[in-house]
């Protein structure tokens, strides 16, 4: 019999690649922290002598979601400012409140409680995109989970750095801090294209060649950043981005609401990737993300909640839904976005997006062991005629049993290994505190 | 001291009535099944000697939610058949799944199943429209839960009648058996313009006019509903059921994506209640239902899940957030639907819909006493600014702890009291391996 770690059998087996795969009582067999087989569970028994061996009878086992785009820290501003205008929502709530609040303590508890949110909710990897990505880093180090961590850039200044050459100074100094970390893929994040200008983005793309590094990039998210880049720069911020060589496979473009039928062949050709993020974009009346087309095109989709600021969770159980869900009614098509693809993109196409699609994102031998349980024995998910179906369609975050990263198990029955979540939620209501009573409150009064 | 059934104090209390309001540790006191008062928690325990007393510190209280429109037999048929345009969905997988498997057991046990997913989800009310509402009603009477019962009405024949004559008189001889129950409000079930003859609506018309009963029916779903009615009718169903005087407060009219501007006011005009299923209507790619148009217009909207064929869960919270942010999207304003009016369509305007306005859907005094306690100490819902927020944009089904109808406590600490849950999801797994296994199997092979 050959060594391994970790033994998982489960009712289901869902692998992503092969799109659309389920097995019955498999196993999954996991040596070193990565996949070392997948297989039927009886023959796994008998051919693998593993020092942990787990049961999971009522339960599938999947790849572990993988969230392509948010903030973390802003879920100390959940539900502070809703059913707002995205102006008044940017210019008289999230703003203030940043620059009032936002310092490192506040980033670290912040990333704290996404953390917890998401792995309770099966998301063993996020892209962040936020102000003091050091301490990010730290968190997510200390976490165990598994993050793609932006080096923000913007052209004014913030409580994290003056102009686009100190966020790049100190984004760089962050990643040469966290390099050849296990779980940790520093991108570049320049933040849109309405905040940063031609000179930083051609910077950015000398040192994104250079040191073969993802980019991420909030674009094409309403009408009006077209309408001001038209007046600004005469052209869609698209074509700018294309002229600027900012139009590659290392770019996560997220959003992307705002599309021409030309625009969309172009991606496809360039190999981008687009991050869906189907609840910001409605609760912000930003516009629909063609879906079914992108797909059609061949491009690489992903699926991210965006900050709880616009969302209000990091629930990728509920984003999945929503984008099967409204990618039906925006191509007034029922047969579109089907549960097997949006999985994918909730898992193997959110990898890839990062980088990341050689290393996570389906359950190939040979790739990192992040893989989740999900148990559907509640009377909301049975009968089970299609465990995919369920996933997509009917499945709740807190179904959610187990999660791996890289083979170290953080989450078991339903409770997390690592994180102290007493103190991560006292640490949330104290921040909640200092924001509803102090003088300029965002809360609502 | 005045004397008390149940005393239960919370974090926070919604009323519901007035929309918005929240009160911070306040306490609702029950007698004989009602609610006798609602003020803060230490006033309530020096006036009020009652037999129980509960304390829920994390918790929101709030009136139970209603699911305005499903069929919860078809939680049996979950997953079975997705991703598939409309006609093709009915016409090859949910009719020819009804013709061969639906009987009084499958019904009972679809029932029991839909009502303790829905229990556990916080909905203490729903509104059916099913074969055998005679097995529906009966397992409601057992189940404690609260619901409209619909006298379905076709002219084709079912397994549950032959002709529009044969389903009215044994509706009707349903209704008989409970007049009177304390729980059970029976209703006219037309299932939809295209499936009903005028004859039939006017005897219906002025059955529900005689017996002041409610009218409960699909209208407007589809573009082609439209369509086959122009070249059948030469008009539109809704001109012709107002021609036929179906459009009255009794009527609660669901789906209804396709409307003009015209008819807009005249639904106002006419009291109509519309009920809107935002997760069915996407799925089946059916249209839009212009929320903001119809809640500008003043009309009473109401929330539904649909049946779990389409849906394909019965979860009120998902619908509420789904049903916010899809609102938002279609008017292409971020503004509309906010949290507190959502909130309003899953509870009272529901309740309104169904008839029920005068005795449930808010924490009035004097109304009955179906209340939910949601916990919100999750990492998800931490911390909190706006609980209304937070129940309609980050909470998940499986946060409601307590529910109680008429004063009667069917849910406790996450667990239902009545309901024998392992005999019903030991049922539910007995009708997949059935349909599964069958010629003509109905589920994915």
């Amino acid at each position: 019999m050959d060594p391994a770690d970790l033994i998982i059998s489960a009712r289901w087996i869902i692998p992503v690649e092969p799109e659309g795969q389920v097995l019955d009582d498999h196993a999954l067999v996991v040596r070193d922290g990565r996949i070392l087989d997948l297989l039927p569970a009886a023959e796994a028994l008998r051919r693998y002598a593993a020092r942990e061996v787990l049961q999971r009878p009522h339960h599938v086992l999947l790849p572990g979601l993988v969230n392509a785009h948010t903030h973390s820290p802003m879920t100390l501003f959940r539900g502070m400012a809703d059913d707002l205008p995205l102006d008044i929502w940017l210019g008289r709530h999230i703003w203030p409140a940043e620059a009032r609040w936002v310092d490192a303590g506040f980033v670290r508890d912040g990333t704290e409680l996404a953390m917890l949110e998401m792995l309770r909710g099966g998301t063993t990897c996020f892209n962040d995109m936020y102000f003091f990505p050091d301490v990010i880093a730290h968190a997510v180090d200390a976490s165990g989970l598994r993050a793609g961590i932006g080096m923000i850039v913007l052209e004014h200044p913030t409580v994290w750095a003056q102009d686009a050459d100190e966020y790049l100074r100190k984004g760089l100094a962050v990643r040469d801090q966290f390099r050849g970390h296990p779980r940790i893929a520093m991108s570049f994040a320049p933040h849109a294209p309405y905040t940063v200008a031609d000179d930083s983005f051609r910077q950015i793309r000398l040192l994104a060649n250079e040191l073969d590094t993802q980019l991420h990039m909030h674009v094409h998210e309403t009408a009006s950043e077209i309408d001001d880049s038209q007046k600004r720069y005469a052209r869609r911020p698209l074509q700018r981005l294309d002229e600027l060589g900012l139009l590659t496979p290392q770019l996560a473009a997220v959003h992307m609401t705002q599309l021409t039928a030309a625009e969309i062949p172009l991606l496809a050709e360039r190999g981008v990737s687009v991050v869906h993020c189907p609840e910001s974009n409605l609760k912000l009346a930003s516009g629909f993300c063609p879906v079914s087309e992108l797909a059609r095109a061949g491009i690489n989709l992903a699926l991210g909640t965006d900050g709880a600021g616009s969302n209000n969770d990091l629930d990728m159980f509920g984003e999945m839904r929503s984008c099967a869900l409204l990618a039906k009614g925006v191509a007034q098509r029922a047969d579109v976005a089907p549960a097997a693809a949006v999985l994918g993109m909730a898992t193997h196409n959110g990898a890839k997006a990062l980088g990341l699609g050689d290393r996570i994102g389906s359950l190939l031998a040979g790739k990192e062991a992040d893989v989740i349980c999900v148990d559907l024995s509640a009377a909301a998910t049975q009968p089970v005629y299609d465990p995919i179906s369920q996933l997509v369609y009917a499945t709740s975050r807190d179904q959610v049993s187990d999660a791996w990263v890289a083979g170290r198990q953080l989450l078991a029955d339903h409770q997390p290994l690592l994180a102290d979540a007493p103190a991560i939620l006292a640490r949330a209501e104290a921040w909640r505190a200092r924001l509803s009573t102090s003088r300029g409150s965002v809360a609502h009064d």
